[in-house]
């Protein structure tokens, strides 16, 4: 069973890409129709940083992380790794010396259903990462797996060259083809947003912004 | 099924509640003979931070949470929103507009057996959470629940006008009614401790301060 | 059924000790053999802190903390404590007294696999922290347990005088006599990591720098 | 800090008990408005059986069941015992000579929010249990605490009197004054269920039956 | 954001969808390449039952179950509906009302990242099912979601028409495009396993029949 | 990093092992001065079953199964594997062509802190398994581990010819020098139960027979 590295992949325009990272995922994920998050089991290991770029996707045996060595080579300035393991794993798969190899090549982050160490190097060396464990426990490189091809990674479908959106909230996916209309409904709803925080913040109630009193008396609630 | 909004809860006074938010968590939780703790995945999103509050309660449809309007109107300077939903869910109930809302009330705070989002922007803010979760996904507005009615919240019961106290050990419940007793009981209990730390610094041994020595040799212990 | 405490033990070299301390949690567990390591449950109460020290081996019922104070009396400057509850138990065994106590002995390190409270306290007198929980829910001192006996922690195997080694990776115990040959093995690593860390931080890749393609394309690796 | 035993409490008629079991627990849970129910963790050691008694509530410490020899003094025939320890725990409290006992006294069930050994001799005693773990791990007799007391189980609020409805979904608390309403509104929705479950099976639609294709088609589903 | 419901899905010839469910998850499994496996938190509610089917998809809001009942409209005969939330839910979607009307339109399974309710009656009713919880907690109908759209559950990716196997071990998705080939790869599985199974049975060694012995030994193994 | 095949092993007299196996879990556990027990995640695929025999320990890295080829070979009539992996893993380590192989060199039974696959087979076969997960996903054979080899395993300390004891309850590992005592000890706890459990099941209260009405009382209990 061998595996696959696609080597061309298509990526989004960087100014949507950036747009995106500052609109925040949970701004995105709305603009989504409310898809593409993660689960809340993937968690930063910095705190304070939103960002965006573009997926480069990797499938990788449990507990072997020759596939990062693989997919570094095939990394453009401004991506971002997603790693899927092929079966539930929380080794650490990524340290500093890998990180030191992805910034070489213009990546910043990496996003993986598994577990990363060296976290303190890392926030001191300003590589961001999204992890579901931390853990020092080393892997091996005795498998192939592949790179560029669609993956589940924490419940979301991923494929190489879609938009990954991560901040303190979690991570969101925005598929490629779809990344121009999601801004554009993410600006709205920003927009839109900035309006209603000014009166929010005036003290205006939004039972009445929203005008939602009738409808919760047409549903039975009662006041005493 | 409709909702319920008790619009006139008694608060406790609010220089007890001042006074219990400086004592902390285990303390207060010590003075209350260990109960009104509640579970330990209610975790803050900031850190260093010591608070008390007077209770406003929301009971909510798991998903749903049109009641967080509903309960804002309901708020007092000083008051601490504590949501329970009706089933489990881990979903973002709450984010920087409802903390804007909230905070023009003069409430500062939010503890919910559920997820939130936002996280970066409400650490901005000065808004304090404890949660059991931080997700970025959406909740709608479709079902009423109720405010200000006695709910069970990561397994402590809350009563409305009850005092919240959190920090970073996580959340206790003092009754409203005990408020003064309990400050008191605590109050002795710093002083005593303020006692005991000192010998404690200089060297002392709690083995001959709490005289442990003889118990321990009568259940059996034995020194080699 | 009596506990016993060992009254003296063996420790490692102090230098030693500091030189595994500053290798990390990463580095040792490779040293020694991928061995060692607990589980990854086991989080830090601070952040960007790296530490090692002799273990003190506490064995303690569930909700019972009395063989603390019994432990406290063998620290020597430099010590770790370690404490593994003999049945699951996420209770808040230690607070800020007891790290005063500690720290008068010369002891700066508690691990243990149950839950610690007024971690800020802990956090503002440089007492660190590596625990399976944190909660405020006190514990009672009815029940002997023992003192420096061999125990498992958190999945791994510490017997007394071991050397903990602790960082934002988790922790990693080191047995006493291999400590020597261990950071043998550690500082050849660290040796050979950083002339690897220059060759990548200049872009060349890992597939080159460890020859890995012919072995890539052996395992049915294909590129498209 | 002393506890309580309540020796006497009020319970429900005997007939509106058993028609609450054979309803189940799903049902009752519609009945009383969707609330009452424990956490999802709470799951039975036997299969296919249904029941239901009054409540005599445990609060008990963690690791320690000497409240559970009080509370069988306190049984009379179809009572069901509720404990909750007041930390949380997962050792085994419970096992085949307390059910001996219990048995003798007209118990036939343990709802426990912590663990039970001995789970074969139970199934075969024909005791029936839920609980959130299963662990030989042994108690300790040493602390008291309270009999008959107002209690939070696995997340639920449970009354001294009030009727345990316990089943393979889970378990369900009906307050002991909506005993005979709740079994009211039960009856009405399982003979409403009746008619309906005749249509269904016949190959009537759910979305004809209850006439959902409007609304579905309001709320902007479209049929490809 | 309204809904879709495809109601024209291609399926796989019945005879190799009958031949997948006696070959069992962990073959096709391993006949797929080791991929289309749903998380080890998929379990039955039966014991002993090994089946396969036609997946049709539900992607249902949390806490609402309205589209199982636009699904069952979509049913042929040997289908297996396949639901996952749109965020994470364990709530009782499905009882056996919706049992009785699936099975009437001849679905004999069900397969839920969330949670079901009245699983005894189920049971009872020969109707399986594969969920991540079992709980009583009620659903609403208020939001629309989508039938036979690709969705991920539990982990693995599912389009309507591919085929579901599931049996003790879990849950796997084959798609349907490749469900010939995998039978196929699957039967030369089964047909090189009875020949070994014999030779097991006789007491040759798999270190035998597989030739491991000079590989183990130039991997280091020794024996003492 | 080569691993370690120990031939020879001691094991326990096969009389003192049956009577360990028939005293179970529980009682065992006591007798051993509350020690031994492996978590409560360990859980049996088989119900009402009760097991003893020495134990063969593997020492697997995570998601490789050579080394139970390995093991099989160091198999004497009644024996039981227990297996740890290097790193915590879930995936499927055992199925019935492992289980075929095991049985004809007279195992029984396997224990292991990670996930086995065909087990409605292993049920059929009556070969017993307790392991802490269910899963079809395989497994490679690419690295070396240890046979025979003090381990670690669910949280308990396993040394080869240790006596494993299992049933309903879970996992308890007796030291083999301690067989002969522990089973002594467990005899006396029998007798003295079976006494107690007469009079329980004639109606007398532990409060009675153990003398506990002073103590109580003493300890603050009152009764209202």
């Amino acid at each position: 069973m061998g595996g696959i590295v696609r080597q061309s992949i298509d990526r989004a325009a960087p100014d949507i890409i950036q747009a995106l990272g500052q609109a925040g995922v949970a701004t995105v994920h709305e603009a989504l129709g409310r898809t593409g998050l993660m689960a809340s089991s993937m968690r930063p290991i910095q705190q304070d940083l939103s960002i965006a770029g573009s997926a480069v996707t990797i499938s990788a045996p449990p507990g072997d992380n020759w596939m990062i060595h693989v997919a570094i080579e095939q990394l453009n300035e401004g991506d971002i790794m997603v790693l899927a393991p092929t079966a539930p794993c929380d080794m650490g798969y990524f340290g500093d010396l890998l990180a030191t190899s992805a910034m070489a090549r213009g990546c910043r982050a990496l996003i993986i259903d598994a577990g990363v160490r060296d976290t303190r190097d890392l926030r001191a060396m300003g590589f961001a990462v999204w992890s579901t464990a931390i853990s020092a426990q080393g892997t091996v490189k005795e498998t192939v797996g592949s790179v560029n091809i669609p993956i589940v990674c924490a419940g979301a479908a991923v494929a190489p060259g879609d938009i990954v959106v991560a901040d303190d909230d979690g991570v969101c996916i925005v598929p490629r083809e779809r990344a121009a209309t999601t801004m554009e409904a993410a600006q709205r709803r920003l927009d839109a947003e900035e309006g209603k925080r000014q009166r929010l913040q005036n003290g205006e109630l939004g039972l009445d912004i929203y005008q939602m009193r009738e409808r919760l008396e047409a549903k039975g609630l009662k006041y005493e």
